[in-house]
């Protein structure tokens, strides 16, 4: 069966697509708030019908009470493995189904749960559906959905014959608890898969697709620096005593070197360097550093970062540490000659592949312990890790997934990375070992979290294009 | 008329005096309280009457509405200007009619308004009167008043033949506005005293008189480092723009050198070396570092300070830069991957003879000027200045205190000084000129500013004495 019936059938059925994803925003599912609980469940077999409507085996997991300190939401599984001959890689599928609340409410044109659509303007042609989830993450999940439901009505396989493991969770806007011990809990059978499929992120622009095969990782901690036992006065025993807000800021300015670089030994051994495809390609995608900087009221010098790296590889493809929080003594308006018992410091690491985050937090509290002030002691507090996950650049999946976006929109999707962490790629990597490609098809104007939040029927086409094309590419892969 | 007989009149009145101490304390003049006020009045007519009855000129200078945000206190004046034949220097006593606040009142082992006299156990032989302010500062000023009065009555001149300004003030305890307006105002009057001498300190215990010849001064300033317009992602910002936290921890640790000596150009211009015979004389105080620290929770090892000097040297004789409190990005619990939009320290110095504070500022940012990172603005701000203020090793005064409390004692005192800064002496220094003698009779375990306050009689009577003695000293010096 051709790829083309399978895309004829997605333009020859639009609307009723568009109707199905309008009967999913319909029900709110807010995960963040309790009373919202039988929506959730109702949101999840929803999905559990589509996938089951496209021929997959779907099933309700719910959240094990021991999971979570409040109850958890229930995920949905969902298995092509019914198809025979299977081709191609095992593809687990991720998104999620529950939304961020609606307030403020009052800035809404109108019901968030009642989906319409709108033209799309002032900024394009065509039309919009404009719902609370119409794209994060409903309306990108959707075009997937409707993608296997192409190759079940038009194709003839479920799933193009691809094997896929589908997992939806219905706590994204709130923590996923529930998800990150699931995977812990089904690393044996999930772990069969070879790689992970996200639509949940967004393209460079309009017409500039992308495909997002890199984020960053996490390692977040607080340090205290101890001194005395209480707080001090300034006049009796300053210069004769440590001073924690002083020596933390000794301390910490020892961080980065006249490079900007991170001093800690071994800080970059599991670095993996840029590929020169990847520096050529970045270098012409037309990002305008001073244009960026001017946007957060920065002039062009504020351009500063590891040296040899430029704006962009700074935040794509190269670690950092960085003080979120510094704290000690009196910080209210006027004076106070105080010298503090303590003063602290979050720190975090952004990560790159193949960094792991338990060894960078253990590498920074040794170099700590090596520079501890004279009569002082530290108190280090780790509160979260998250892997980085970067997919090769030259993973055959990858150039799949970019040969179908280019076969859907007739453009070269660029690839690109991010500088943030989506934990739940860091837990796929170091839960399960697997890389994750990010197609997605989201608008920086799509006021995600926002009021009036939308998505472009313009995206959603091609999210469902992309997809189908996805499938025959991964069906046909060696 | 010989100096014996005006012991003899102490000693033969004692119970007088300390009656008249009593009435004093009766009169709860607690500043910080509006409600208050008429008591304030009281007690300042009070200290005026007895100022007379020693044959003072006494007036009461009603606190001018333009000086302070609020309603002051007045301040009482006198002068012995009426007598003839002057001797010595022009010397202006300073001490203060107001209290601080009982509260807690239920430590209060007895109404803090009704003065009572107890054993002075178990720390010492004889007896303690015990009210709030009597030792802070009406019982000190009160020594002052009756080594005044007994010169009048037995000595037969009034103060001795000494030129007197005595200057009492009702706003110490609550931020002294209306007499640092007024020093300012009465500039060209009061100018034309000598030195000042102040009695509100203490000994360096039972039986170790001492005198208090310098302390340090005070610059205070705030300084906010501005980076984004915004608090950024650190994810999407993170290694490419200034964080202001980390930079502004980059600047303040250059702070100091690895000597921990002050790096700003110039700081140290101005500062008078120690005398050798100063550092002699306090190397023989008998001070423990070890068991100092041990005090407040350090090792040993924490005695840390500018190099080349002594743990008492560092904190009487050398200026320091501290930093009193630091703030920027997320303090809360848990994490927050902020890059905050600005970061700021309290940054102050404490000042030793001769510095000036308006310079040792302008220096400071200056110096911060020069560091400026890329991208970043600062904004600073001056909180407050207090001269240092310490009479030279050398002064004739000085001596003749020392003498006096030597006599009055039977033991010669120690030469001290206080890191600590006393606002009011250092206005003296930088309005009037005037060198402060702080000879104070107050004991570590007075509880000043706390229930239960006491002064013991013993004190109370080595006060009076030297007082005395002191006057007889000043009237015979060249």
């Amino acid at each position: 069966m051709s790829v083309q019936a399978v895309l004829d059938w997605l333009d020859a059925h639009e609307s009723e697509s568009i109707e199905r994803l309008k009967d999913w925003l319909r029900i709110p599912s807010v995960s963040a708030d309790p009373e919202y609980q039988p929506h959730m469940i109702r949101a999840a077999e929803w999905a559990a019908g589509q996938l089951r409507a496209a021929g997959l085996k779907a099933e309700i997991v719910p959240a094990d009470p021991k999971w979570g300190a409040r109850p958890g939401h229930p995920m949905v599984l969902a298995t092509s493995e019914g198809a025979a001959n299977y081709r191609g890689p095992h593809v687990l599928f991720y998104g999620h189904y529950d939304v961020q609340p609606v307030d403020p409410i009052e800035l809404w044109e109108r019901d968030p749960f009642d989906p319409a659509i709108a033209p799309a303007t002032p900024n394009g042609p065509g039309e919009r559906i404009v719902a609370r989830g119409a794209v994060d993450d409903k309306g990108q999940v959707a075009t997937f959905l409707e993608a296997l439901r192409a190759w079940k009505e038009a194709g003839g396989t479920t799933a193009g014959g691809v094997k896929f493991t589908v997992l939806l969770e219905g706590e994204e806007e709130c923590g996923s608890e529930t998800i990150e011990k699931y995977l812990h809990a089904a690393k044996d059978r999930l772990g069969a898969c070879d790689v992970c499929l996200i639509s949940d992120t967004g393209m460079l622009g309009r017409g500039r697709p992308a495909i997002t095969y890199g984020l960053r990782g996490m390692a977040y901690t607080e340090i205290v620096l101890h001194a005395a036992d209480r707080d001090l006065h300034s006049g009796l025993w300053g210069g004769k005593t440590p001073n924690p807000i002083g020596e933390l800021a000794k301390v910490l300015a020892q961080l980065w070197d006249v490079d900007r670089r991170v001093t800690i030994p071994g800080f970059y051994d599991d670095v993996r360097e840029l590929a020169p495809v990847e520096r050529e390609a970045w270098a012409k995608l037309g990002i305008d550093p001073a244009a960026m900087l001017a946007k957060i009221g920065l002039p062009p010098e504020a351009s500063v970062g590891e040296a040899g790296y430029t704006f962009t590889e700074r935040e794509w493809a190269r670690p950092t540490a960085e003080i979120n929080g510094i704290y000690g003594g009196y910080a209210g308006p006027g004076a106070k000659t105080v010298i503090p018992a303590k003063a602290g410091a979050k720190v975090s690491f952004r990560l790159v592949a193949d960094q792991v985050p338990s060894k960078i937090i253990k590498q920074f509290f040794k170099w700590l312990g090596e520079r501890t002030p004279a009569g002082c002691r530290w108190e280090t507090i780790e509160h979260s890790q998250g892997w980085p996950a970067t997919v090769a650049t030259d993973s055959p999946h990858l150039a799949a997934a970019r040969r179908a976006m280019k076969a859907a929109s007739g453009v070269d999707p660029v690839l690109i990375k991010t500088g943030g962490s989506i934990p739940i790629a860091g837990s796929f990597k170091s839960e399960l070992g697997l890389d994750t490609i990010f197609m997605g098809f989201g608008l920086d104007d799509d006021r995600i979290h926002s009021p009036n939040e939308k998505f472009e029927l313009d995206c959603f086409r091609l999210g469902a294009r992309s997809h189908a094309l996805f499938i025959h590419e991964l069906a046909n892969a060696k």
